[in-house]
């Protein structure tokens, strides 16, 4: 029994820093790479990719809207051409730092506005898958569970996963509960520890409002840019391990 | 016999226009293609890639120091190490445009100020061969004639041409003659096409003095950003055709 | 009798050229002059208020949503707040420029899908007129007819004036035809001149289905950025001179 | 007797933060403020100019070249020309931002490469000064002793005050001994006390080779951007209270 942990990474910029890289890299095995859209730049990816490398942890490519002063958590009306040029260049972008580390590129994870928007949106979603497909039809695409996206890989006929929120409280109908609701963030770290460990092991969770939903996480998100956040995510981490999950990427080799 | 006719393209920048890349392509062999940071933007990469696809013209890299305002055409203090990540950023966003049209990237070129610089600077030269190299070794490096980018080429095991400028003039030593001084740019067809001919078919130059200077250009630049330069493109591929020289590519398959 | 013809100016960037500044500056009363997000760089903001200062055209700044790859086209989901801050800033720097030149700045207008969502929306209005008056409660708010800017302006208790545009169908209800409606541009050049006179003789306009409509426009926006939109221009003042209608800025002192 | 405290603020960008502008302002008499090019945005702005005036510190603009992803400390080849216009353009967003909150513009204070190029090269530093002298010919412009930009400012008949460093070692000459060499940065709160309190009451400083320099510092320069550098801003403060120095800006009314 296995588990992927997956972060976003490499989010400083220039002589910012945003999050901390070098300690949540060590606990998990997917890393979300940002592209010089919302955050990053070319020596913070480069940087990233050799960390992720250091580590064994599997690399994907983080497209956002083009937002760095908001950080890509601004809806832009994009076309669906834009968004499909925009995330083509930032994989590529990506793809060469694994090139020059010698690590292969594995999946994309649009970020953000544009991540939502293509939850929701499927001309959004297809653009981003279509980009993703004609860059290398091997690529991982990761989507919010039931959303556009998973529709638009289905499409296009990418790998694709399924991805859950450690600390998010969840909907009767499996949506997200927005973070305005009291109670949409789970700051309990037990209490997250055993959400997780049972949507491994059982494929559920439990609503806000009491009911097991049925979710089919091959992914689970978690964050590293707050310090309980980091904490948060090694008690996950080792939580899993003594339980005898493995955390292990998605993407590795033959796991389609 | 052959020679190549390289133009940079791709230099637009979201509404704005700069050349006249539709009539340009279908006169050169080579396109130097922007790649965000002294000019275009995603959706204008892909579409000089379509554009250079639709006429056989082979793709190349146009990377430049970040500075969209002042055209790549102003010195930056960058260090090698940035250097080498812009290039490794810009040259990998090109490459998913030429994937998602299936051809191939096929060289890089320098721009303006970094050009210049790695002419001149064996650091700056060996920053952007070695982001070449580690992207794809197979990549040939466009490099001014006798320069620092020749040398870093050699070091580096990349295969490399030399440019010429048709309408240059050439120092005894076979420098360029400063745009500033009276004669450095030379605006009659007849003579630009005489003294192309003579590069190619003698491998030589006459300079601004009188002398004769060989020169050993595998590719001569042309330029598109002007009516008249699209003239003298024409004349001169035109000229090229009548006298039996074939343009094409050097960076043909096998052509090394 | 006079009426305030404005356009849009000042609109390159970097190398880029756009429109035909020098042509129709000497057309106009009023400059509504960009500000670095969605064209324009400090040298062409220099450049473009020395021209209107030679031509005696009222200097007016142009702010938009931070967008410079869309031209400011793009809607993009920024709070009331970084409105403010983002208009706040633009109209900073172009008075910086107005001081320089010993001219004063006049007014304020929206620049494209920021103008559009102050026309809708009151938050974004109020946003853009509080950092007007913030700045200086005397400058004018130009503002499209009976739109939320015209609301967001009273509140504030800025003056303003209400814009119609020379070359677009209205509908019935005042509101301008979108571009997509056949019919919605209007390209003959008489027919503009005949609809400009009535607007600024009779305020009023014939609309798309044939109703005369009421339309209160102390202001009429020309577009410089086509050949054809610089002939339209120039056919528009010369018709009003012709008609004894004085061409003069809404802004002129002792105006409001 | 008085001496004024500066320090560099408002050097966040979007979600990013830089140095700790609330703990701080207190601490000292004048803030220069970035503008944009080099960090900084209009919400950033804002706030800290808001902060500023709650602490009743003078304001003034920090401009840069434009170069966000390297925080303005790499040289570019920027025209004279250019630099001031980028300069009007930074001095004119920072003061509106003034003007919202209705606290006056003191000074401007160029920001790292460009107060590096400044210093050394004339041309370079009256760029700037115009630049200043045509938003406003009573702002103070903060140069570094001795410096070419202390004769740009005597030129262009603006007021200007000469910086010393704190923290940092002086050669007989009275420059800045460069960070390269071992000794060039003191860390010692006591001995950078004893220091400042030299400069003010004697305007002299030990040179790193034990020869008094006489220094003419109306400003003092402090850091704020690592705990250790708000530690020792704190115990400067201090220590000038202790001594009966107060800590007031330069730019204050009547000051010239």
């Amino acid at each position: 029994m296995s588990i992927d942990l997956n972060c976003d990474m490499g989010e400083g910029y220039g002589s910012y820093t945003m999050g901390s890289d070098e300690e949540v890299m060590p606990l998990v095995s997917s890393a979300n790479v940002a592209c010089g859209f919302h955050a990053s730049d070319p020596a913070t990816m480069h940087r990233t990719v050799r960390l992720a490398k250091q580590h064994g942890v599997a690399v994907g490519a983080h497209p956002s809207f083009p937002d760095l002063v908001g950080f890509g958590r601004r809806q832009l009306a994009a076309s669906p051409q834009e968004i499909r040029d925009d995330v083509l260049y930032q994989v590529g972008a990506l793809w060469a730092f694994c090139r020059a580390e010698g690590v292969r590129l594995r999946h994309v994870k649009a970020h953000g506005a544009l991540y939502n928007a293509a939850a929701k949106d499927l001309p959004t979603a297809l653009a981003i898958a279509e980009a993703v497909r004609d860059v290398d039809p091997t690529l991982w695409l990761v989507c919010l569970s039931r959303s556009a996206l998973v529709e638009a890989a289905r499409r296009t006929g990418l790998p694709h996963v399924e991805e859950a929120f450690a600390d998010r409280a969840y909907a009767r109908d499996g949506a997200l509960v927005p973070r305005s609701v009291p109670g949409a963030v789970i700051h309990d770290a037990a209490r997250v520890e055993e959400r997780v460990l049972r949507m491994v092991r059982e494929g559920k969770v439990q609503s806000i409002d009491g009911v097991d939903v049925p979710i089919a996480a091959g992914t689970i998100c978690v964050h590293g840019d707050t310090p309980g956040a980091v904490g948060l995510a090694r008690a996950i981490r080792e939580r899993l391990q003594r339980e005898g999950v493995e955390v292990a990427a998605f993407s590795k080799e033959g796991a389609k």
